[in-house]
């Protein structure tokens, strides 16, 4: 179903394929079901020679309608497809989902090469494989990995060095960082500028010198237009495998560890540390000087103004316990009589 | 008034071109009124060769103390103008302005023609008229309509479809998009990059490849540094004449309807819908899979967690209905005594 | 400790050096302290040839087991120090950090020259000493003054003028905008774009031409992939030594005074003014039309919907005096019992 125009499809994949890629168990196959598929797609617009998946309860409805040929199910929903549509049962159907589309839709080759229109300092370190797209910029010093893509106008400081099979989109700058092996820059983002560090004086703000840098580790993905300022003396610090959204701002020394998700419009700031596989939803923001611990949930908008510890689910502004923040939501509701 | 450097004024109109151009009505001319105008200007900066507009109450003192020679302005407000200015009658003041500030200052035409500068890919199609400035990059197949501006920097990705006569800023990108007639995107703008997708795993996160495409209607206007990525699957849509303001996050799977209204730094999470003519205002959050109606208002910074049927007016975090959002807060104020 | 691909030192300094740059008295020298100094940094990384500051009581403890040669301190912890540190006594430590530190690490001077690779319109003003990148480009009658800095890829418009000392960062875009002396642009902002006016009309919204400039005054900073709207009418002006953070929305006809701190994601509306020396933390915002005073102070993430005084300091959404929030939120916690 995707628009041949933007993405190349592998080809038709038998259901041993599909199991194999997926891992997903198979339940009984019925008369009348197909047994090769073409391509993934959604609930909604599959059809009997497509593979889809189910997993959020909100589009339960979709499942039980849905024209897919295959589709990937938990096992408590298994029953609710129709009988046209095979259930591949599997306690993790996005990612069996994941895996599949990426077998029909694997991450694009780019044109390999450098581009006589980009703009390349000559003591500048080039592996092989690299390609470099029309309009890049990369500075003096620089070191870009093997098979990594630096595409259109996109700038490279001075001495960055860039890790291998790393994607550096459209239009990102990065001066001042380290960025590991399989890492993804997003369109616009902003690495490795000055931290928003000085004196108040009155005679006028004084500049602190920005003295770190930005180290982000393997297999991250940073979102774009996402600012990320280098550290003021330490380093900044995205650890491994965490994902950034778009328009997210990251501070100077901020540390955040491994498998972190950082929704949109989210701000951090200055010297805070969040620990591994916390999740910030949308445009929450977190005080300066902060340790978020690991296993943390902060929901969409909270204000954190205090440590949190591992574990725990935090809410609102100032952000507490969501089950604080859910009683005081009740309790104004039901004196005031919402309706 | 406006800066000779920056914008060209198409010269003195008389009264009656501008009643003409603003469907305005007249109130009697009195003696010593001017009857031609030279510009456009605010009521505080008005010369007697000038035309303003009175729109907000909050500038009622501004109106009666103007020198403005001619001034837009509802009916029953027209009396309060000084004897020297020109009572120019509408209900709509601030429509009848738009148009008279543009018959002084139209669209700037670009300097037609394609610069030397520009890289452009032998198998992009450009159409008649088509501007393409310094540094831009059109990508292979793209296809740009007839008198649309490419302005400096601005990457165009491989197949885009972008219609006529429209107008892509200065550092612009965009793939895997299909922009219809009319549509102007602002500086910086990102669209089309790769929704948030992954299935979180302990071994990392998983990507889902993002298949979808972003689909922009006829007169939309897409506000600087705003980021709308692709759908997953289904596409992202903006329907015709909506307007995004600056720093705007639009997630994957959007789709968002015909004359609405987001204003700066609005997030709206993946797979939500929304009406017609719907505005939210700065700041809002709204949670994914939602569904908002046609003619709703969201009040800014407001959290979106709940579906909103057509017309409604929400506010706060959880939003809800205005009138009880704005019971909580008087009744928060009245108990601890707000002074 | 700065990563010497990144910044260069200048070299060890005396004492007494370090006591004339920074402004700061000596508490007695001890047997066994160092009197000279190769670099600065933080209380944690220092080693004794290192000089440090200790400016936020969080950490203290830090500051007690420093390593750190010298470090500047108010006078009342210069005795929390270990005796091998000198205490350099001061009662604006993280000033005289801040100068100190930029004795060690000035400025860099660009590459001075013009890149051939960049674009630049022969009817520009290019003055003594500018420094133009690969891939900037520099449009019909701009005017760039003495030893201004103009890195890769940024895009400066028609007739913009950039003053003396200024240093207009990677991929940022300027037009209708007058840029003062010593003014710094950092990566991906955007400067003078369109302000989102228009009339709402059925017939679709009309966009009202924006006739305004962008005028930035002396000294300030402003931050990555923040947007900067020219005005409608008036001129959108940001006052001598103010500092923007990343991802700021300034709307058009806004008038922010001098001195100001306008912290990460905070989005300004339109026709807002704003005295000097106030103070906007993280993802604040401000409805248009107000008068915020000088000396203001607004928390985090709080919504202004009101005028606010000289000196007072806000907080929340809507935002009121901070004792009145934080009685109510301490009201709620009381009521519901938060643990």
């Amino acid at each position: 179903m995707a628009d041949k125009a933007f993405f190349k499809n592998t080809g038709v994949k038998t259901l041993s394929d599909v199991l194999e890629i997926s891992g997903a168990a198979l339940v009984q196959v019925k008369l009348n079901q197909t047994d090769s598929f073409s391509d993934v797609s959604s609930l909604n617009d599959a059809k009997p020679e497509h593979i889809s998946f189910f997993d959020n309860v909100k589009y339960k409805d979709d499942a039980k309608t849905t024209s897919a040929g295959a589709c990937f199910i938990s096992p408590e929903h298994a029953d609710i497809l129709p009988d046209a549509t095979i259930a591949l049962v599997t306690k993790t159907p996005y990612k069996a989902y994941a895996l599949t589309a990426q077998s029909y839709y694997p991450e694009p080759n780019p044109d390999a090469g450098i581009s006589a229109q980009a703009h390349i300092d000559p003591s500048a370190t080039i592996a092989d494989g690299v390609t470099i797209e029309a309009g890049a910029v990369i500075k003096a010093g620089a070191d870009i990995g093997e098979n990594s893509w630096i595409e259109s106008n996109a700038v490279i400081g001075k001495n960055v060095k860039i890790g291998a099979r790393c994607r550096v989109g459209v239009a990102v700058t990065v001066s001042h960082a380290i960025i590991k092996d399989d890492v993804r820059i997003y369109t616009g983002a902003r690495i490795g500028q000055d931290g928003f560090g000085f004196a108040i004086d009155p005679s006028g703000h004084i500049k602190v010198p920005q003295l770190g840098r930005v180290i982000i580790n393997e297999h991250c993905e940073i979102g774009a237009n996402t600012t990320i300022d280098r550290g003021a003396g330490p380093d900044t610090i995205i650890g491994q495998g965490t994902w950034i959204d778009n328009l997210v701002q990251i501070a100077h020394n901020v540390q955040i560890g491994r498998g972190c998700v950082i929704v949109a419009h989210v701000g951090i700031s200055g010297s805070t540390t969040i620990g591994d596989f916390t999740v910030l939803a949308g445009q929450v923001g977190v005080a300066g000087h902060l340790k978020i611990g690991s296993g943390v949930q902060v929901g969409a908008q909270s204000g954190v103004m205090r440590n949190i510890p591992d574990g725990e689910t935090h809410l609102g502004t100032p952000a507490m316990k969501i089950r604080d923040k859910m009683k005081q939501i009740a309790y104004l509701n039901k004196i005031v009589g919402r309706r």
